[in-house]
């Protein structure tokens, strides 16, 4: 792998600057102000810019020209920032990215037509790489954001439920977190001008990298660190969210330290006080390496199913970002 | 007009039925019911399903067929309710159309994933109907999307401001009502098959009757009757909007009668036990009849734009449907 290393590097390098160009620009100086100037103030909070980079590496994959596909690149970044106004909302998050939420800087109110507002210039851009394939693009568009409203309510759903399986858990994540991925390296593969069997594969890739990317997330608000992360860690705890962890452990507790993680259920959420006694139970547990094996698992699927691409570089491309993203701090 | 009439309301009443049939199919049983019940609920509670029947009616004036449209039709109604549901949370609205609001029967972070789930479905129905003009369609309808926030926000910065001229309010209701109306137009049109004569024609139609529109809605805000209308009487008043009535009472009143007025601004609304004396400050001051007299004029130039029109029914159609728009008590 070693001898694309630098040439990824450089990639993403590269083409972040362009996506963030991009998607400032989409922002700045329109009008009203008072719409659009919160959506500039959360996407120049930055941000790993993985979805808009997913979809470059699939146009390129697909044979395509990255040059018609930097406003598409730029709409599932929107995209993405919808999601992250709206669910801040509804978890009641302070801090995203080290700033403060919308909602916390301004009002509710402005929150949730900021999000609205990123979702409509979302599309708008993603019509300008329409080219030939309009329906094709927006139906997988339009597809992930039916499926990230799902699975947002699944999650909260979750959150009240009493119990919930690890199988029903991965279908959340498949659609709250996957789906927008796999919309991703589609939307890059059907613009890069691909086959049917290189759309499904980079599809299939994007599917099954979202998913051990969400256990990731899941992992990092317990081993991760608050200034990488950007956000208070152990929150998920504290909110009594069923994570991975979570049901993983309740999966294989017994006796007190499955009353341990009933509370969490009973009380819906913990003290932030009590999340260090909550992370030693989890060492104790070893749910922290099941979620790890899990996460091999899923990015294993993800490599397999680009194992077909004929373009070498591309390939190893996507190898390497897979790799980036299990060993990722934030 | 005479001879149409009956036709009209037939067409109308079987239309509305239609329409009401795909959207209770478009939410009913879909999963998780968690996400898609509230929005379910919020269909059922009614409306007058203007907006898909402009839509129709586009269609047949462009010489187009309605089983193509149906979808689309659908499509507009979700997208119209996905902005009552997000502006009601935003407003504080307690009721709508006699039923309680989302955010006040379920929770304000079930309003905000209903409002984004519908927005989701309306864009999935509209692909349904989009063959060969995909673009055009869904640029029609994103712009749309755009402009709706544009306008929402706009309103919600004009209760802030001290002054606003009646330019700066019409420019407003454009975006955050009349956009949409004109939109149901030009995708009925671009559906139906019309060339770019008839689709312009059809979106100034839409345009203007939407102004039209608005402004009566502001004054049955005054003039209305509860059960009529589905929500309180005067809450524009007591929310301090800046409406037609208040922004051209302002513009006509001295001494007195706009240091009342002005108190509103500075008070940013007033309590409902004040409503009846401004009610008689607006009575005074002639501004219901200058509102009637703003109606007729967007009225008038609604009708100017379909007049090349050459099917004579559907011309008639629309004519009777901007006569109803003013008759209307709801």
């Amino acid at each position: 792998m070693g001898r694309y290393e630098n040439k990824f590097k450089t990639f993403l390098d590269e083409k972040r600057k362009i996506v963030d160009k991009k998607l400032l620009q989409a922002l700045k100086n329109r009008k009203p102000g008072s719409l659009y100037e919160p959506g500039y103030y959360i996407i120049e909070g930055g941000g790993k810019r993985l979805r808009p980079l997913l979809l470059l590496l699939a146009v390129k994959a697909a044979g395509g020209k990255l040059n018609t596909a930097y406003n598409a690149a730029a709409a599932v970044e929107l995209l993405h920032n919808f999601t992250l106004v709206h669910d801040d909302i509804m978890d009641n998050a302070d801090k995203r990215r080290n700033i403060l939420t919308i909602h916390k800087k301004y009002d509710t109110s402005t929150a949730i037509l900021t999000g609205d507002s990123l979702l409509s210039v979302a599309y708008e851009y993603l019509l300008k790489d329409c080219n030939g394939n309009a329906k094709k693009i927006m139906g997988a568009f339009t597809k992930s954001l039916v499926e990230v409203c799902e699975g947002q309510s699944l999650d909260k759903e979750f959150e009240l439920r009493e119990a919930v399986t690890i199988g029903e858990y991965i279908m959340m994540i498949r659609k709250k977190t996957a789906s927008m991925m796999e919309m991703c390296c589609t939307t890059g593969a059907l613009i890069g001008g691909g086959d049917e069997q290189i759309v499904k594969g980079l599809a299939n890739f994007g599917k099954n990298i979202g998913i051990a990317f969400q256990i990731q997330d899941d992992l990092l608000d317990i081993t991760g660190n608050e200034n990488d992360v950007g956000k208070f860690i152990g929150g998920d705890l504290v909110e009594g969210k069923k994570t991975f962890l979570f049901l993983k452990a309740m999966e294989i507790s017994k006796g007190t330290d499955k009353d341990k993680l009933l509370e969490v259920i009973k009380n819906k959420g913990i003290k932030p006080g009590e999340i260090q006694g909550y992370k030693d139970l989890y060492q104790k547990l070893n749910v922290l390496e099941a979620a790890e094996n899990e996460i091999k698992h899923y990015t294993n699927l993800a490599l397999k199913s680009i194992k077909k691409l004929k373009n070498e570089k591309y390939r190893e491309f996507f190898a390497l970002l897979a790799d980036s993203l299990i060993k990722r701090r934030k």
